[in-house]
C-alpha cells in the first residue's frame, strides 16, 4: 500500500474551499474582459533559459528546474509576467495587449504559515501603451474587483520609479547603487524607518546631508510631495514621475474611486528590479495581512527576449492572501451548497422515474443531484442535510403513478404534494 | 538576448483560442454542477511513488519526473484519476463523493499532430457508489455536455470488463493473460479484426474452437449480446455484467439520450488495466477523429492508498480533442469580440470624460475599452474594427460639454448623437 501524501507546501482544495476560489476567480474574469482585457494560457513548463536570471538572485533559487528526458533545461514557471514577455515577443499581437491570466505558479520556498510552493496568482497586463493612463486603468480594475468581493479595508499605494530615481541622483548615490538603495527602502514596512536608515548608511550609499533627507522625506510618512517635489526641481525623470502620479490620481477619481482608497507614498519601492515607473501594491488594512496586490511598469522587460521595444505595465493579485482574508474576515457564505435539489429513490422500480423527474428539473436550470440508488428515505433525508441541499423531492409509487411528487424544505421541514411539471416554480420560490 | 520559445509538445493559447476553451469549460462545469458535482483541485506535482505503477510500462514512461531541491522523487500529474484516488483516501470525505477537476495533465510523449506534452483533461467522478445507476449517470452527463456543445454525431460506445472477463474465462483464457487479451482487443479500431485475430494468435490465448468464438462474437459487429449471453450463460460474472449494461441503458432512455446516441458493444476494451466493470468510450462519427472520452469502473484502484474499499466510476473528457472538432466544424464564431464597447479619447483634456463615461458603461454590465491614449479618430476606429469590437462611443469637446455621446454602429457605420444615460440602453440594443 502507498502511503497517500502530497509534496510539503502543495495542497489540495476541497470542494468547499473551492467554492469560495471559483468564485474569486470567476468575479475577477468577469471585471477584467469589462475593462476589456482577453484572456491568454501559457504552459506551466518554460525553457529553464526563459525564466533565469530575471527574478534576482534570490528568486533564481526558487525556480522549480529540470531536465526533460531529451536533456533540455526546463521550469515550471515562477510567474506570470516572463512568460507574457516571451509571448510579446514571440507573436505579433495587435497593440495595446491587454490581457488577463488566472494560473498557478511555482516557487521551491520554504513552506510556512500563508506560504506555498503552489500558488495562483491572477494578472492583468497592458503592452504596447507607454501613457500613465494605462498604469491608472489597472487599478481601477484593482479597485473594481475588490469592492465587487466585499472588500473595504484597503489602500492602493502608488509611486513611481522615476521619482525614486531621481531622489537617488539628487542624493547622490551613483546608478548601479540604486537597486542596492530600492532593496533597503523595500525592507520599510517589515523593518521600520529607524532600521532602514542604519541599512542605507551601513551599505554606504548615504553621505553629506543625504541621510537627512531620507529620514525626513522618504521614511516620515511618505506623502510630502510638495517636498520631494522642491528636492527634485529641474531633474526630467522627477518631473516626470511626478507628473504621471497626477494622472493616475485623476483618472481613479474620474472611475469613481473615493481618495481614502488610494495613497501617493513617496516610500514605496517594489522589491523586482526592472521596474521602470509607475509601481503599485495594495495593502488590506484590517487584518494588517500586507500585500494583497503589487505590480508596476517595466518598459525594458521585453526587450530580453526581443529588439522590438515594447512599454509594458501589469498587476498582480494574491488569489491566496485574498482567500485568507475572506475566511478570517467571514466574508463568504461557508455552508453553500451547490446542489439546489435531490431527487430521493424509492425502489429499484422506480429508478426510470426518478431519473426522468431529475432530467425535468435540471433542463429548468435546477443544479440536481439524483440519490444514486434506493435506501432508507431518512437515509436519504440525512444526506441532503449533511451537505446543506436545501430542497428534496420525494417520489413514491403512489405520487409516481399520479405525475405527482413531494418537496420537502430542508430548512423548515415543510412539504407539500406537487404535480411534477409545477415542481421547478416551486423549488426556485423556495430557493428565494 | 534571449531567443523566445517554448518546449517542443507546449502551447500558447492566445485570447482568440481562449475564448473557445473558456466557453468549453464553462460550459462543462455548469452542467457537471447541473447533475450535482462540486469541484477539487490537486497539485500540479505529486510524490513519484504516487503515480507510478499506475499507467502500464509505456505510461509509465512518459511521467515527468524529477528530483526537487530537497532531493525527493516528484513528478508532474499524468492524468487526474490517480490524484483523486490518493484524495479519497487521505480526507474522510462524504460519500457518494462526485466530483469534477478540469485542469493540465503532462506526458512526455512524441510531440505529433494532435498530440500534446501538456493538456487539459475534463473529469467527473463518482466514489463510493458501487451500483451501476453511477456509471449511468456519467453517460448523461457526457450526452448533455455534447449536445450543449453542439455536437450530434457521437457515439457512446458501453461494455463491461465483468463481460470480458467472464468471455475470457469462457475461451480458456487464465486469469493471468487476461490484461494481455484485453490490450490485443483494444486495438481492433486501428489494426481491423483480422489483425486483433492473428495477435491472440500469436500471443497464444487462444486455443480448441477460441478464435471461431472471437471472430464471430467479439470482432464481427460487437453488438450481438443474445450470442454473447447465451455463451457466458451460467457465469456469475458474465450476468452481473449484462444486467448493468441493461440498467445503463435503462437509465440514459429515462434521462432522455435518444438510441441514436449509445450502443453497447461487447468489442470496446480500454486501454487502463484498473478497469472492473462498466467501460465507457464517446467517438465522434464525423469528422471521424475517434475517442473524445473515455471511463470506466475502477473499484479497486483506491485500494492502493488505504485499507478501506472504495467502489469508483469516471470518465474524463479530452479537451483538445473537443476543440480540435469544434474548430473543423466551424462549431464556434471564431470572430467574437469579448469588448462590446469601445470609447475613444479626443484630448488629454477630455480623458476624465471619457474614464466617467466608460465607468458608466461598465456599471451598465457592457465590457468596455477606454482607447488609453489621445489619438486620431481614425486610428482608433480602425483599431476597433481590427478587433471585431461593434460599437464605438465618440466623445468630443462639445458632446462632453452638453453630456452626450455619438455613438457609431461599426457593422452598418450608422451613428447617433446621444444623452450620455441613453447610451447603454441604445448599445444593448445595437448589440443584440
Amino acid at each position: 500500500m502507498i502511503e497517500p501524501q502530497i509534496p510539503k507546501g502543495f495542497r489540495d482544495f476541497l470542494p468547499q474551499q473551492m467554492m469560495l476560489r471559483r468564485r474569486l476567480m470567476a468575479t475577477m474574469s468577469a471585471i477584467f474582459e469589462r475593462y476589456g482585457f482577453v484572456p491568454l494560457d501559457t504552459p506551466c513548463l518554460e525553457y529553464a533559459r526563459t525564466l533565469e536570471g530575471k527574478y534576482g538572485e534570490e528568486g533564481d533559487k526558487l525556480i522549480y528546474r529540470f531536465e526533460d528526458r531529451g536533456g533540455r533545461a526546463v521550469a515550471l514557471r515562477y510567474d506570470l509576467t516572463i512568460p507574457l514577455a516571451r509571448v510579446a515577443a514571440m507573436y505579433q499581437l495587435p497593440k495595446p495587449f491587454k490581457r488577463y491570466q488566472i494560473a498557478p505558479v511555482w516557487r521551491a520556498d520554504k513552506p510556512q504559515k500563508g506560504r506555498f510552493r503552489e500558488f495562483y496568482q491572477c494578472d492583468i497586463d497592458i503592452i504596447g501603451e507607454s501613457g500613465a493612463c494605462a498604469d491608472a486603468e489597472l487599478l481601477c480594475v484593482a479597485h473594481t474587483v475588490l469592492q465587487a468581493l466585499g472588500f473595504d479595508n484597503y489602500l492602493i499605494r502608488i509611486n513611481n520609479r522615476k521619482i525614486l530615481n531621481a531622489l537617488a541622483e539628487r542624493l547622490g548615490i551613483a546608478t548601479e547603487r540604486i537597486p542596492d538603495f530600492l532593496r533597503a527602502l523595500d525592507k520599510l514596512d517589515k523593518t521600520g524607518p529607524d532600521a532602514v536608515l542604519q541599512d542605507m548608511q551601513a551599505r554606504g550609499l548615504l553621505a553629506g546631508d543625504a541621510g537627512r533627507i531620507v529620514r525626513d522625506h522618504l521614511l516620515a510618512g511618505g506623502d510630502n510631495f510638495e517636498a520631494v517635489a522642491a528636492l527634485l526641481a529641474g531633474s526630467g525623470d522627477g518631473s516626470a514621475g511626478l507628473a504621471e502620479l497626477e494622472l493616475i490620481s485623476r483618472m481613479l477619481a474620474a472611475d469613481g474611486v473615493d481618495g481614502r482608497y488610494y495613497k501617493k507614498d513617496i516610500s514605496l519601492a517594489r522589491g523586482l528590479d526592472y521596474y521602470t515607473g509607475p509601481i503599485f501594491e495594495v495593502v488590506v488594512t484590517e487584518p494588517r495581512i500586507g500585500s494583497i496586490l503589487g505590480g508596476g511598469r517595466y518598459d525594458g522587460l521585453i526587450g530580453l527576449f526581443t529588439k522590438q521595444s515594447m512599454p509594458a505595465t501589469g498587476i498582480s493579485f494574491g488569489l491566496e492572501r485574498l482567500v485568507t482574508v475572506m475566511e478570517e474576515l467571514g466574508m463568504h457564505n461557508q455552508a453553500g451548497s451547490l446542489t439546489q435539489v435531490l431527487v430521493t429513490q424509492f425502489s429499484a422500480d422506480l429508478m426510470d422515474d426518478g431519473v426522468r423527474l431529475a432530467a425535468l428539473l435540471r433542463r429548468s436550470g435546477l443544479n440536481t443531484e439524483l440519490y444514486l440508488a434506493p435506501d432508507k428515505l431518512k437515509k436519504q433525508l440525512s444526506y441532503a442535510a449533511s451537505r446543506g441541499i436545501p430542497a428534496v423531492v420525494v417520489l413514491g409509487p403512489d405520487e409516481a403513478r399520479d405525475g405527482r411528487a413531494t418537496l420537502k424544505n430542508m430548512l423548515t421541514g415543510d412539504q407539500d404534494v406537487l404535480e411534477q411539471q409545477r415542481l421547478a416554480e416551486a423549488i426556485r420560490a423556495l430557493l428565494a
